[in-house]
């Protein structure tokens, strides 16, 4: 059972939500299931296309592609208040790529199911409008990816994954395992072993046991 | 002013043509032109959003991205039928990206201005569906660049390349310089140089001045 405070994220996040009929408010909400997924937790993949959206209330979600060989990529990542639309891409037409969805932290999160929302979506354009600026802003922050793993040398893409990682751990020093810098930028981990060995020796940053800190901010930007 | 096969090409690939108001069409058609661009010629680039829909009615047009640097990647071809909904992303709320628009070959076309596909869209729920299934069509063809990129070795990369110019050229031999395929492939010329050069050595392919002969199809097919 959803409570108040399920029905007021509801009504923050999703922008139609005083636009549409109290029928269809409460048609999302019986659909609407809560959950929270531990640390580390596949949250969807691409076994199921019809996850349904998630919202997040709390934690951080990632978003990523995985090859046959099991290489990664990190396409974005999902924060408190974020939808993400991707795991109900049964929904639309002609998404032909799956993405697999982790708990990078423990998080509690709305599942829509596809069903609940695609019944309010199939008479009302304002849903409908909802979901595609979704994709369209998810098709932006991919296409930033394909800018920086096409465009940008390593050393300048993991300065500035490390700032980004600064910016959400809101501290200079965080948690970061070689493999999941590697995971995030698609790269092998003998890579940013090396870079961050040299970013070490420039006094950049510092290397701890399954963390980093970062001693230089200034020179970080100056790369980036 | 269109003629009569522009206004047969408009109903045959806009999907929503037979289902809209014959004001509407009206509307569409006197926003409508028909260009014919050279071969190589900039169709649309990121100084302008809102170049419109491109209909492509003969001819090939190549979507793509540019670095700061100049480096190229292609993100997809537009042939005879298809419709570049890119050229117009001014229209699309959260497309925060530019792509660039190129000629390959002669190609004559129809553009519709955005203003008047606004104007049409803006009243029409079939219309905005069709600009959003564009979009996620081209969301995946973007993801499945992606996947190869991030993914894929360059040897299979190229193999794939390669057939895929000799099924648009519909011959085994087409012409292609190291930069063109360097820039489809986003990478370096003498990457491509180098590889072409084993495949060669390999006898999959025979590379002449300006040009490319597959030897080998089965081989090639081997590789990807």
């Amino acid at each position: 059972m959803l409570d108040a405070s399920d029905w007021t994220a509801m009504e923050e996040n999703l922008p139609f939500w005083n636009k549409i009929s109290t029928k269809e408010r409460d048609t999302l909400v019986g659909g609407t299931l809560r959950f929270v997924h531990p640390k580390n937790a596949v949250v969807h993949d691409d076994r199921n296309k019809c996850t349904g959206l998630l919202m997040v209330l709390k934690g951080q979600l990632r978003v990523f592609i995985i090859s046959d060989t099991g290489k990664e990529i990190t396409l974005y990542r999902l924060f408190e208040r974020d939808v993400c639309v991707l795991s109900a891409s049964c929904l639309i037409r002609n998404i032909t790529f799956d993405v697999h969805v982790q708990a990078e932290l423990e998080t509690s999160m709305l599942r829509i199911t596809t069903d609940a929302y695609q019944q309010v979506s199939r008479n009302n354009p304002l849903v409908q409008e909802y979901t595609n600026q979704l994709v369209s802003s998810r098709f932006s922050d991919v296409m930033w990816v394909v800018e920086q793993v096409l465009f940008m040398s390593i050393d300048r893409r993991l300065a500035i994954h490390l700032l980004e990682q600064a910016a959400i751990a809101q501290s200079d020093s965080f948690t970061a395992t070689h493999d999941a810098i590697a995971r995030d930028l698609g790269t092998a981990r003998e890579v940013v072993t090396r870079m961050l060995k040299r970013f070490q020796e420039d006094g950049l940053v510092s290397i701890s046991r399954g963390g980093l800190s970062l001693l230089d901010r200034d020179g970080l930007y100056r790369l980036t």
